[in-house]
């Protein structure tokens, strides 16, 4: 054990276990969880060459034939609880995705979800055998985010009973679906559905890709992998061009919507029934931007307190980097955002199970305020996260560049989250709708209710922004509610200053959605602003519920420095709307250095009460013991480039050359 | 020709062409530098395999085979000068560091430097030659940027006249330099230097570290590569461990320092003599963030107007992704970005040009201050362009993260330069150091000259940033110098905080180091804004000699854009010394919506303009013609994945799961 970072955890001033159940949700929650790793790192059929040295056919190779072993494996055990398979996964493929993840997240989900029983009797007990495989084709190569601009057609033909589907164009080729390339011998594909002359939007159909035998591609498919990436080496992205493709009327999923046989369109019930998937699923990207930044600030954090460089007083030893303030002051308020992150996903989770019950039992009420919640803060912590990791990366100087510091395929690996399951910039204008329509409900004197009640206040203060710089500002800023109050109204002002622009905008006779158009900047800064005033209040209001008190101020340190740091980097914000004065921001400042003071004997307990296992961090400077160095050259001289003592490119090219000289 | 792009051109308001002769400094320079790209671009001896599509070590070997042909080619051509070896190097190797560049670029140029005569006859030629292949060895796996903290040791042993290399501890091994690992058979090593039981510092060494026949380590060496990274795969940056290895008394670099036979020490006349080179690298890579800034632009404007997507309004065709306020809101402000970093660019060649020749006639006045303009500024670019360029990544939506993109290795391939050649973070404090130090020679009456001159009229002014704020703010947010104006006073308040800090220190008693590192996070922030006023005063100085009316026009339009986002981003600094009010802060947001608008149209001719041919591009998003989908399908096809319908690990692995399950 390195003795720098032996000395950091006997400063610590608090039980480092004692967080760990708190972040984990409980002392049984965190014994489950070190049993499942326990079961997958002792468990030899898992282990693996280290993916940095292998070609990306082998990467691909070595990921299928780890996830065929997991699907073994968990059978085994009988490990069916959802949560437990994630835990499990993500031990098998420590921060990689698979090229099974879409079979299992996707794919049977959607059997679940939207086939009908007899559906169901034909294709998911082949597809949970894993004879049928299958992925979720919906992107094409020229469409995203806009669902409805999808071009792949599926038109009924009433004389063989068949769909007949097609790629029309080459913007209309599915791109991007995990698995597709080369392990899915079917996907259900999402296509414009048209029946006797008419188009009836975007429905899903089970279409079989590969011979289930021979793996071959089917007449009319043209599949493949969609070539190299940033990250996701593992997974065989692919494309799928549809030329003509057949196939029964039964493979259309028809618990909802249907065509009988003689071509007869039935609507679905109702159209929010797929709603529910897509605010799981961004509810899981703000538990993952959680552990992508818990695991950076762990790298970050624990080899700052190894590494010693440069002078602070001339003639003493060089001082481990996490002495300078610059580095304490890139690192901590991620740690900080590390934690809030965990919580906000934690109380995204919690009302998502709790909203599911309501919409079990009919009652769609909450679905609007937890989808806007959800897209919101999907792109907030993304983003955010997104910076950060960088940040951690470059905060390890030239060695955050190695791929032994796992810091670059942290990155690779979380950054498509800013994109995936629905871009960023649309999702936060997704949010800005919710909240301009809650604004304008307010107005008309509506009593609003939830998360965005506060908009009820604004329309009681009335709030002119060019007006309040001169309101004297009453905010306690060592108080972390009074805080939370000064985000409220941040969000409140610029909510409401959005909303105005789009009046402004329609006065000048814009269309109504021009002038949504011309107020995009305002509104995605709104969405932000509301987002940021939820993780501030959720950490607030997570602090309640801490008992211990040793573990309460130290978590009462972040949160303040969380507060605290988001409003000296958005002062503007703060100082426009006069919710704090100049002296404020200054003595915000003077507060942020002492909270980073008293923060620096806790930093390398805090990242380890992440209590992330070291096979699954899986970082050289990361590392548990702190012994970086000899482990990095460990590393180094096993690079395949080291093979051979000389590249044959030397007598290949340079010996040569020299006599051409 | 993509019918989007053709129109877009055809709106512009400018002569493209004569833009590019002011963004290569002369039409002169854009015919040479075409005439070259037309040289390596039209030569099959430079064709090669899409790296994406190889193995690392096949990058390298096609690394190494392409350098061996250059430096051939470019003997037969003649070509000599730097720029254009320059200019001919970033065609062979477009966006990629090669093997050889060590050798090219630190190696011989070192000889050049700081090798005696006697060196030069017995070195040079062979070096020249690539009989000798040398990299630079300096930095050390547990040491960077602080010199005086590298551990190799040289020990003269006057007995055999040889001085007895080492690497005493694992910390001490030689870690990254450049072509180490495979290419070179000699290192210019940096060194601790005893000699006659005294330490005298720092020196360089030149090691021969392979066998120049059979290019075998020799004995004592252990030398490889250490490892892949993020980017830099054609690279072989490498390892040296020394064991006790025994070299000549004459292969210590000896033009300025000298260990005697007898093992006298003699020390070099000044200390100042390596300084400019580092100066100079620094100001080249201020050059390298506008390029790598320019083609993330280019990719990302040329993209969004071919790419169709979403609706704003309805029943309309998808419009161009180029249409929407928030992209707009995302690129055009890193298109006045580059622009004003090419300029910064060739200021800073400038004055290093002018500066040197001072420094030639014995004069090293202006040296402290270019020093500082170029630390600053290197680390100001670079950190700015760092996230510009994922930025403009993920404005492409999914296809950013493609490798047909180029984007992704545009970003791995720069990110280093916020590391290497000076930690951004020391260099911004070398910065400050300057700034401060300027200040308080302006406190004592000191009249200052250069570029901190405004430090005077701080003085003058005796600012008190809590009490400014309601001092009446004079500035015309419409003009541009009152803007650059407004810059200058934001730079003056926080030097004179950062300062008032340390003061503030050093009162509690703390000493000067301390006090330095308490305000640590103060002197960054104030050097941030002293490089930002240098920015955007460049930028206003650069149109003053600007002829051409239309030019003239579109380049204040994307200055006043620059300036103007650098505000609203920064308001809280601007808003808290009183330099502009919220009015104006509103104003300026609204501004800023017009002056996109107004770039709007003349967006793809913007980044026309700098002129980057396809093959440097290397971008299927930013290809000139537009013709995107069809290429990036063609592109897919060829991916090593689907060199067979069929993956191996189907048979091995998916297809004996079924029978299990």
């Amino acid at each position: 054990m390195n003795p720098d970072i032996t000395r950091e955890r006997q400063n610590a001033s608090f039980d480092v276990e004692k967080l760990t159940y708190i972040l984990d949700g409980g002392p049984e929650k965190t014994k489950r969880r070190r049993q499942i790793e326990a079961l997958v790192f002792s468990d030899p059929d898992f282990n693996e060459d280290d993916p940095n040295f292998l070609s990306r056919s082998e990467r691909y190779d070595q990921a299928v034939r780890k996830s065929a072993q997991m699907i073994l494996k968990l059978r085994e055990y009988g490990i069916a609880d959802p949560e437990e398979i994630y835990h499990y996964k993500s031990c098998v493929h420590p921060g990689r995705p698979s090229p099974l993840d879409l079979h299992l997240a996707m794919f049977l989900p959607t059997l679940l979800n939207q086939a009908s029983p007899a559906q169901m009797d034909r294709f998911f007990m082949p597809a949970w055998n894993l004879e049928i495989i299958g992925t979720y084709a919906q992107t094409e190569m020229g469409h995203g985010t806009h669902l409805r601009g999808l071009e792949t057609t599926a038109t009924y033909d009433p004389a063989t009973q068949e769909f007949v589907l097609n790629s029309p164009t080459v913007s209309s080729i599915k791109w991007w679906p995990g698995g597709l390339g080369k392990t899915s011998n079917h996907a259900i594909v999402l296509a414009q559905l048209y029946s006797l002359g008419n188009c009836h939007g975007l429905h899903a159909f089970i279409v079989p890709i590969r011979d289930m035998t021979t793996h071959q591609p089917l007449p009319g498919i043209v599949v493949g992998d969609i070539g190299p990436k940033f990250g996701f080496n593992e997974v065989d992205n692919g494309f799928l061009k549809l030329e003509n493709v057949r196939i029964p009327r039964e493979n259309m999923m028809m618990k909802y919507s249907k065509v009988e046989p003689d071509g007869t369109y039935v609507k679905p019930p109702s159209s929010k029934l797929t709603y529910g998937t897509m605010v799981f699923v961004r509810s899981m990207i703000v538990g993952e931007s959680a552990r992508a930044l818990s695991k950076s600030c762990t790298i970050a954090i624990r080899y700052s307190a190894v590494r010693h460089q440069s002078e602070i007083r001339p003639g003493e030893p060089e001082p481990q980097i996490l002495d300078y303030q610059t580095q304490q002051y890139k690192l901590f308020p991620l740690l900080s955002m590390a934690y809030a992150f965990t919580f906000v996903g934690q109380y995204m989770t919690e009302i998502y199970h709790r909203i599911s019950e309501d919409i079990n039992q009919g009652d769609f009420s909450q679905l609007p305020e937890l989808h806007a919640l959800s897209a919101g803060l999907k792109a907030f912590t993304t983003w955010e996260t997104n910076s950060a990791i960088e940040v951690c990366r470059m905060s390890c100087g030239g060695h955050g560049y190695s791929r032994s510091s796992a810091l670059p395929d942290i990155y690779v690996e979380f950054t498509p989250t800013c994109t995936y399951e629905g871009e960023n910039t649309v999702m936060m204008l997704q949010t800005a709708r919710y909240l301009v329509k809650s604004y304008r409900q307010a107005e008309k004197g509506q009593q609003l209710s939830g998360i965005v009640s506060y908009l009820n206040e604004s329309q009681n203060r009335r709030v002119q922004p060019q007006a309040v710089a001169s309101r004297r500002p009453l905010v306690d800023i060592n108080d972390l509610s009074s805080l939370v109050e000064v985000y409220q109204q941040r969000a409140a002002t610029l909510v409401e200053m959005a909303a105005k622009s789009i009046q402004q905008e329609l006065q000048r006779r814009k269309s109504q959605e021009d002038a949504w158009n011309n107020s995009a900047i305002d509104l995605v800064r709104a969405s932000d602003a509301h987002c940021h005033y939820v993780v501030v209040k959720v950490f607030n209001d997570k602090l309640k519920g801490v008992g211990d008190t040793a573990i309460h101020s130290v978590l009462s340190t972040l949160a303040l420095l969380y507060a605290m740091h988001g409003i000296t980097k958005n002062s503007g914000d703060f100082l426009q709307a006069g919710l704090v004065s100049v002296p404020q921001v200054l003595q915000i400042s003077v507060r942020i250095k002492e909270l980073l003071s008293q923060l620096r004997p806790n930093a390398v307990a805090l990242v380890d009460a992440f209590d992330i296992h070291d096979k699954k961090l899986n970082s050289v400077l990361g590392r548990y013991d702190g012994n970086v160095y000899e482990n990095m050259f460990e590393w180094a001289r096993r690079s395949p480039l080291n093979a051979a003592e000389v590249h044959e490119s030397f007598q290949k090219y340079l010996k040569p050359l020299r006599s051409k000289l």
